[in-house]
């Protein structure tokens, strides 16, 4: 095809020169790669021009719209209510969607999440509801939309039919060195986002080293790029960035995750996990309305997560979705690992770091992750960090846990845990990020641009 | 290939982010494409990586010896005397290569020179050839080598024999963007050149508009790259910048480029042309060590083509490869145009200004270049043009003459000629670059790194 030739040179040679792209020609460029008028290797091309030059916020619409369009849409505007739905950008231990689905629909929201498997160092909620015995994530949409509409939340993973252009170009991105750029991940995720027929949007973009973002810089750029190409598009969106230079909770592995975020749902877990629930539970009341102050969102979602509410709704919805709610009592029921490790301080002092991505990679080492989306994993590994950045520890306390299939790989995993935690001198500057940095976007809620928390 | 790929992604990432390429990795990484066990959409974001990242001396080595030793080399060490080529990137009426070659061989020198066609507003040697009756670009690699060791000189088209590794980037390279990189352009023209089994190598190249590189110091690390990959493979290696800020010579179109040749061959045709065909000459000799000061070979070089010696291995070289050597006697044998039209000159003044690339893509107009690789030419067809920039006018003056097939096609390149023409009031101020501007590179020479000729 001639025509698709010429509009491929044109639009890669403006786009490596940092010329605006016209908004026909990129749109004619993403059609007929989605038509198979053109080859990879002129995409994969104009994709590492992204990286360098990025995209102005006309070529970002082009590109979400053309994603979105590419596909089928949910509507769901016949819910009386709110749809809502958050999605974070990946992390280490961040079990926060488990709690947070459950919780939004005993606050009256309904929330029709499609959420991610682990890749790499991060981690992913489907592999975390499937360490549920007889979970099934894989719905047809309409039992999802029936399941939204009774439980008042369901959680499966993306399906074919939305957004099939980005399921093809971010295949493309992992083989060319493209996928860290945040032009291009603001609209993958966006593209799928509104294609859930939703009325408000939390985005939790993570930074720091566990993060698939390390730069604070960058992570505000992505969260902007996202807000912008919600609110454009009529979607309210709001977006917090959290800190990922240390894992979110004590919980790293599948299963173990899952049980940290029941125990969550029961008024326990660690603080960070539960803090962490409440403010994007206030968020999601914030960009849908029902709430216009901060502290009274968090007031309501904390009450709904004290009252018992959150758990019973997380019930319902593992018994809808086919799994075994006997997990909420008895957490054993979870797939669990048959070799443990405890790990011991050897010095004393200040702990000064936690490394994230130590432990994701090491996850991954344990059989627990994946490098590549077609290998299988084992939901029962993983580690329990018991201390965090700032923590005074004395020889021999306990550190972590090491759950593990075999001995040797139980005895590799306690190596990886023992690298992840530096401990100082009592007294070292511990530098470490606030759970919320940042905050952005959002037509409702009226405070400031960003405030630190925690 | 699993091997491959992983490769493939260590070494995207690593020239995406700047960081030095391991050169095994880099290896293993074209092999395996050279193999077909790297798809084109890896390459491709590999080669838009480069074009924003640029390549370390190491890697452009390792890029150089690789498309080297993908194919095979030319062994011309039986030769009784030094063996040299120049080459040009390309510019608007270069015609230098038709005279350049038979004086060479006139000066004791072997030039096996291996050329290029025409492509967008740039001309090729080939393409001149060929508007000679009978005249063979295409010769075995044998015949080549025989007539070279006769008649001092041979000129034919790139070999599939040599570097096929360069020849499948650079169809890549082609549709995917990531043509004008200057450590790609190094690599690709190095390439073939260490191929040719030379002692000597001059390199031409032109700056400005009419060329493929406008800015000087671009120009300028392109040659300096160049020169450094030729000297340390043990190839001597100079190179000149030279003006394509307008065109070289007279004729523009490739049947009127080398009518202008042999006029040149004959001691007379434009003066530029002449300069800078004795300007390369003398730099084959200095590269050679046959002359150690430029004063000495230019005067030597003078009297090859002034004593008729060069012309005569011309006519000699026209007959061994099948060419109507009548052509040197009677230019009307060369391939002509039945259409003609002068333009004049409409106000009186200076010209300040003689458009390459406007001339250049009117030829392509006029049905004598092509936009395609597969696009068949007429050889008659262009421009003469007759001011340069600096010359007095007054109204009335010829201009130029366009040489066309048909007469709506002579009136369009009228247009164009007088387009690419501008005259300002007298006295204005007239912009011009030397002819040559920097002279680079070379063991032999003592001279200054720069020196502006005219």
């Amino acid at each position: 095809m001639v025509g698709a030739a010429v509009i491929a040179a044109k639009v890669i040679g403006d786009k490596r020169d940092g010329r605006a792209l016209d908004p026909e020609e990129l749109r004619a460029f993403l059609l007929a790669y989605l038509d198979g008028d053109l080859p990879d290797y002129q995409m994969s091309a104009f994709l590492m021009a992204v990286y360098f030059q990025g995209l102005g916020p006309a070529e970002s619409e082009v590109l979400v719209c053309s994603m979105l369009e590419s596909g089928s849409s949910l509507d769901l505007s016949h819910l009386p209510g709110p749809r809502v739905d958050k999605h974070s950008t990946g992390g280490v231990g961040d079990k926060v969607s488990l709690v947070l689905a459950p919780l939004g629909a005993a606050l009256g929201l309904y929330v029709p999440m499609m959420s991610g498997r682990g890749l790499g160092h991060t981690s992913g909620t489907l592999d975390k509801l499937e360490a549920i015995p007889g979970f099934r994530t894989s719905l047809e949409l309409e039992e999802f939309v029936r399941i939204v509409e009774s439980v008042g939340c369901a959680m499966i993973g993306q399906t074919a039919e939305i957004a099939p252009l980005d399921r093809r170009l971010y295949a493309l991105r992992d083989v060319t060195g493209t996928v860290a750029a945040a032009p291009l991940i603001a609209a993958s995720i966006m593209s799928k986002k509104l294609a859930e027929g939703l009325s408000g949007l939390v985005l939790d973009v993570k930074v720091g080293d566990g993060a698939f973002i390390v730069e604070e810089d960058q992570a505000l750029e992505l969260a902007n790029r996202m807000v912008e190409i919600g609110m454009a598009r009529g979607l309210p969106t709001r977006a917090l960035l959290t800190a990922m230079d240390r894992p979110l909770g004590v919980a790293i592995g599948n299963g173990l995750e899952t049980a940290e975020a029941i125990a969550c749902l029961k008024g326990g877990g660690p603080g960070d996990l539960r803090e962490l629930v409440l403010q994007e539970a206030a968020e999601m009341l914030l960009v849908c309305a029902v709430e216009s102050s901060l502290e009274a969102a968090i007031s309501r979602a904390t009450n709904a997560l004290d009252s018992g509410h959150a758990l019973e709704r997380f019930v319902r919805l593992v018994e809808a979705q086919g799994g075994d709610p006997g997990v909420v009592d008895e957490p054993e029921r979870l797939a669990t690992s048959p070799y443990r490790e405890e790990a011991r301080a050897v010095t004393g002092g200040v702990v000064t770091r936690v490394a994230p991505r130590v432990l994701g990679e090491g996850v991954v080492l344990l059989g627990g992750g994946r490098l590549r989306m077609d290998q299988s994993i084992d939901a029962g590994v993983g580690f329990e960090v018991r201390v965090r950045p700032g923590d005074d520890v004395s020889v021999g306390d306990l550190i972590g846990v090491v759950h593990a299939r075999l001995p040797e790989e139980a005895r590799a995993g306690l190596q990886i845990l023992r690298e992840s935690v530096s401990v100082g001198e009592a007294g070292s500057f511990v530098e470490a990020r606030p759970l919320v940095s940042h905050r952005l976007g959002g037509a409702e809620w009226k405070g400031g641009a960003e405030r630190s928390l925690t």
